[in-house]
C-alpha cells in the first residue's frame, strides 16, 4: 500500500488524539519504574507491560522478554517488503527520585502547569520514547500500514547500566536486522533550536570504600592515632584533579582524541550564554579543564565526578565519631578514542598508589560504556533533518551530548547499524533531579517528527 | 552521726543488694534517651525521671529542673555540718545507636554476656554514673547518714554538647556551693589498672556545606564544566593535613602547651601494646602526627577529624549526577592552651581562603569545650586513690584522656573547684559505638569506690 498523501490522514489522527496522548503519557509516568531499587521490582515489570500493551493494540507483534534483570519489550512491524527497516530504542525504566524532599509534586504524580508535565521519567526517557509509539499507532490506525518496517527494543535497565541488553541483542543480531537505529533520549539544542546529535560521551563508574577500625570509635579516646577513613578519602578524592582542572588518573588522557579546528568552530558558532546557563543551574561560576570552553567540557573532554559520598555520622546534630569506613562513587566520563577497561584499571592504580596502610581499599566497578561518534552524512541522517523540519518547523543543528547512551556503540558493534540520535526534550528538564519534566508541545511535536521520518527515511 | 565503723555495714548491705542494682541498671538502659535525635525527646524526659526516683527512693532531696532543652537532674543530702561537700556530676543522655545492623543485641535491649552489660550508654554514662547514685542510697538507708555532704547533678545532653547547662551553674552558683566534684565519666587506663585522670582534651565541632548547583544534575549533561561541591569538598578536607600528620588549620598549634620531659616519661612507663591496641580496634596500623607516641597522639596533642561526610546519591548502584551539596562534620580536639573561639575562627578561615568562586561555602559551628589538666597533688585526689584501692584492690595510676568532658572546665571557672574523674569502665566498652557494654564486676566495685570515697574525703 503506497505511503503516498498518507501524512495528511496521519496528521489529522494525531491533531485529533493528542489529548488522549497525553493522559497515556501520565498513566505511563505513575508507574515508579525505579530499576535501581529492588523494591521496586514488581513497578519496573508494570511499566513492561504497560509499553507491551501500547504497541500490542497499536498493531504491532509483541513480546515480552524475560532477562536475569528487568523484562525487555520487543515489538515489530514488517510488512513493507522492500522498505528500509528502522529500529527504535528507548527505555520505560527511570532514576531514582531522590532527593524526594525537593519535589514541588511527588514524582509519581504527574502534574501538568505552565506547558510541562512534571514526573520522573517525564522526559528520560517515558516521554520521549513514547512519541515513537504514539506516531506508529497514527499510521497503523489512520493509514494500515507504515511506509517502513519497525522494530521496537524497549529496555528497563538503562539507569543501571544495560546489564542485560548486550546479550539480548548479540543472541538476535539476525532476527534484530536494520538499517538504522531511531533513539529519542537526548536533548534539543535549547528551546526552540532543535537538534541531532551525532556524539556521545561514554561512562565508567566505580564505587572506592575505605576501611579503618572495625566500628566506629570514640573521637576523643582514639582521635589522633588511628588514620580517620573519611579524612584518608577526601585526600584521595582532593588529589583526582591537578589545580588546572585536569584528571591526574594515570594514561587519563593517552588516547584522548584532540578537537578538530572544525569542531571547535562549530561549537563556538552554537548561541550560547554563560550567564543564562548558569542562571539556570543556580550555580556561582563555571568550572572545570583549563583551556576550553563550556560546551568543549561539557560534549568532548573527559570528566572525574563523584556521585556519592558517604562516612560517618549522616544524621542530625554531631556525633564525635572516627568513622569505620568511607566511600565514593565516582563516574568518569570519556570521550573517544578512551578505552574503558583501561580507565577503571588506571583509577584502581590511583588509589592503590596513593592509600596508606592505615585503612584498606575495596575497589568495585560497574557497567560503562565507550564514546561514540556517527556519521553526519548518512541518507538516514538527512530524512531525519528533514522529518524534525516537518514536526518542529525548524532545520534542526547538529551537535554533541556529553551523556552516554550505551547501545549507540552495540549498535553499530553488533548490529552494525548508525543511529540517529533526535531528542525532543531540553537538557533544563531536570533529568535525574528533582521536578523532571517535558514540554506537551515538545511531546506532540516530537510525535509529528516521528510520523514524518518514517515517509522520509522510506523516500530516502 | 559519726561514720567510724560504718563501712562494713555499708558493704554488706552492697554485697546483699549486687542483684537488684544490676536490674535497675538494666531497666535504666532500656531507655533510649537519645539527646541528639527530637524524635526521642519524651524517652529523654522519662530518663530524667527515673533518675530522679532513684535519687528520692536513696534518700535525697530532688528536684527536675527544666531547661530550654532537656531537663537536669538535681538532688542534694547535706546533713553533715562541717564536713566537705562533693558534687557528683553525671549523663543520662545517651549516643545515637547507629549503625543499627552493626549491634549483636538490640542497644536498648540490654543483654549480659561475658560478664558484661550491652547496651547504648552502658558505660557512657549512665553505668558509670549510677554508681554513685548506688553508694549514697547504701550509706543512707543501712547507716542512716553520710559521711559528707552531697549534690547531684546529672544532665541531658551530655552527648549534644551540654547546651543548658553552664546556665544552670552560672544561675545556682552560690546555691551549689562545694568542695570537689567527682564524675565518672572516663575509663581505667586498662583492664585490671584503675586510673584517675587528671586531664582532658577539649573539643570544637563545626559543620561545613559547599553548595553547588541549585540541585543534583546529569553527570553526562553537565560533567566537567561546574563545580562538583563533592570534590571540591574533599580537596578541601584533603588539604587540612600535611604530610607528617601535622593540622593545617592556621594558627593551629600556636599556643599548644609541649609535653613536659617528665609527662612523655610517665606515658612511656605505661603498659601499652601497639598489637593488642590495634587488634582491640580491628586496624591495620596506627597513624598520627610525626613525632609522637600512640598515647601522646590520643591524650596529649589536637586532632582534625571528619566525623561525617555527606553529598549526592546515598543509595545503591550508582547514580550519575553531580551533587547539589556536600557537607562534613568536623570536630577538633583541643589541648592546653588551644582557645576554642580561635581554633574554630581557624577553621573558617581554612575553608573560605581555599573554597573556589564556583560553590558557595556554609559555615556552622557547635558548642565546645577547652581542654582541661588538674592538680594531682591535692588532699581530694590522695582521698580518691585511697577509696580506688579499696574499691578495686590496686592503686590506681594517673593519666589523661582523650575523650572531653566539659563541665570540668565549667566546675574549675564557675565553681572553683577541681574535679575527680574516676573512671569505672574500659575504652574498648564501644562507647559511641554498636555494641556499647559495661563490666558488670566493674560496676560492683565502682560502687563499693564510691561508697568508700565518701568516707575519704570526710577523714581528708
Amino acid at each position: 500500500m503506497s505511503s503516498d498523501g498518507a501524512m495528511p490522514i496521519v496528521e489529522r489522527y494525531l491533531a485529533d488524539r493528542a489529548p488522549r496522548f497525553v493522559d497515556e503519557l501520565k498513566e505511563f509516568l505513575r508507574i515508579p519504574s525505579v530499576s535501581a531499587i529492588s523494591a521496586h521490582r514488581a513497578d519496573v515489570r508494570r511499566a513492561a507491560e504497560w509499553v507491551r500493551d501500547q504497541l500490542e493494540s497499536a498493531g504491532l507483534k509483541t513480546e515480552l522478554v524475560e532477562t536475569e534483570g528487568h523484562p525487555i519489550v520487543y515489538a515489530e512491524w514488517m510488512h513493507a517488503p522492500g522498505a528500509p527497516t528502522a529500529l527504535v530504542y528507548g527505555h520505560y525504566d527511570v532514576q531514582p527520585p531522590d532527593p524526594l524532599n525537593e519535589w514541588q509534586t511527588p514524582p509519581f504524580e504527574p502534574d501538568v502547569r505552565d506547558g510541562h508535565v512534571f514526573a520522573r521519567g517525564a522526559t528520560d526517557d517515558k516521554g520521549q520514547m513514547l512519541t515513537h509509539v504514539k506516531s506508529v499507532e497514527a499510521w497503523l490506525k489512520a493509514h494500515g500500514s507504515l511506509p517502513v518496517n519497525v522494530r521496537f527494543v524497549i529496555e528497563g535497565e538503562e539507569e543501571v547500566g544495560s546489564n542485560n541488553l548486550d546479550r539480548f541483542l548479540a543472541e538476535r543480531r539476525e532476527q534484530l536486522a536494520c538499517d538504522v537505529a531511531v533513539v529519542s533520549d537526548t536533548s534539543q539544542y535549547a528551546p526552540g533550536i532543535p537538534a541531532i546529535t551525532y556524539g556521545l560521551r561514554g561512562i565508567v563508574a566505580v564505587e572506592v570504600t575505605l576501611h579503618g577500625p572495625r566500628q566506629d570509635l570514640h573521637s576523643g579516646i582514639f582521635g589522633g592515632s588511628i588514620a580517620n577513613p573519611c579524612n584518608v578519602l577526601a585526600r584521595l578524592i582532593g588529589e583526582l584533579h591537578d589545580a588546572e582542572g585536569r584528571v591526574q588518573i594515570p594514561g587519563f588522557y593517552d588516547d584522548v582524541q584532540p578537537l578538530t579546528a572544525e569542531e571547535r568552530r562549530g561549537f563556538a558558532a552554537l548561541p550560547f550564554s554563560e550567564e543564562s546557563f548558569l542562571k539556570d543551574l543556580g550555580a556561582s561560576a563555571v568550572a572545570g579543564e583549563q583551556g576550553f570552553s563550556t560546551l568543549e567540557r561539557r560534549w568532548a573532554r573527559p570528566t572525574c565526578d563523584v556521585n556519592g559520598l558517604t562516612g560517618g555520622y549522616q544524621g542530625e546534630g554531631p556525633k564525635t565519631i572516627i568513622p569505620a569506613k568511607a566511600s565514593a562513587k565516582i563516574t568518569c566520563r570519556l570521550v573517544p578514542d578512551q578505552d574503558n577497561d583501561r580507565i577503571v584499571a588506571g583509577i584502581e592504580q590511583f588509589f592503590r598508589d596513593r592509600c596508606p596502610q592505615s585503612v584498606r581499599l575495596e575497589f568495585k566497578s560497574y557497567h560503562g560504556c565507550p564514546a561514540t561518534v556517527c556519521d553526519v552524512h548518512s541518507p538516514w541522517m538527512k530524512a531525519a533533518q528533514r522529518a524534525i523540519e516537518v514536526g518542529f518547523g525548524k532545520k534542526p543543528v547538529l551537535i554533541r551530548e556529553g551523556g552516554s547512551i550505551p547501545v549507540v556503540g552495540t549498535f553499530k558493534e553488533v548490529l552494525g547499524i548508525d543511529t540517529l540520535l533526535l531528542g525532543w526534550g531540553q537538557n533544563t528538564d531536570n533529568l535525574h533531579s528533582p521536578n523532571e519534566r517535558f514540554s506537551l508541545d515538545a511531546f506532540q511535536r516530537g510525535i509529528h517528527a516521528s510520523a514524518a521520518l518514517w515517509q522520509e527515511l522510506a523516500t530516502g
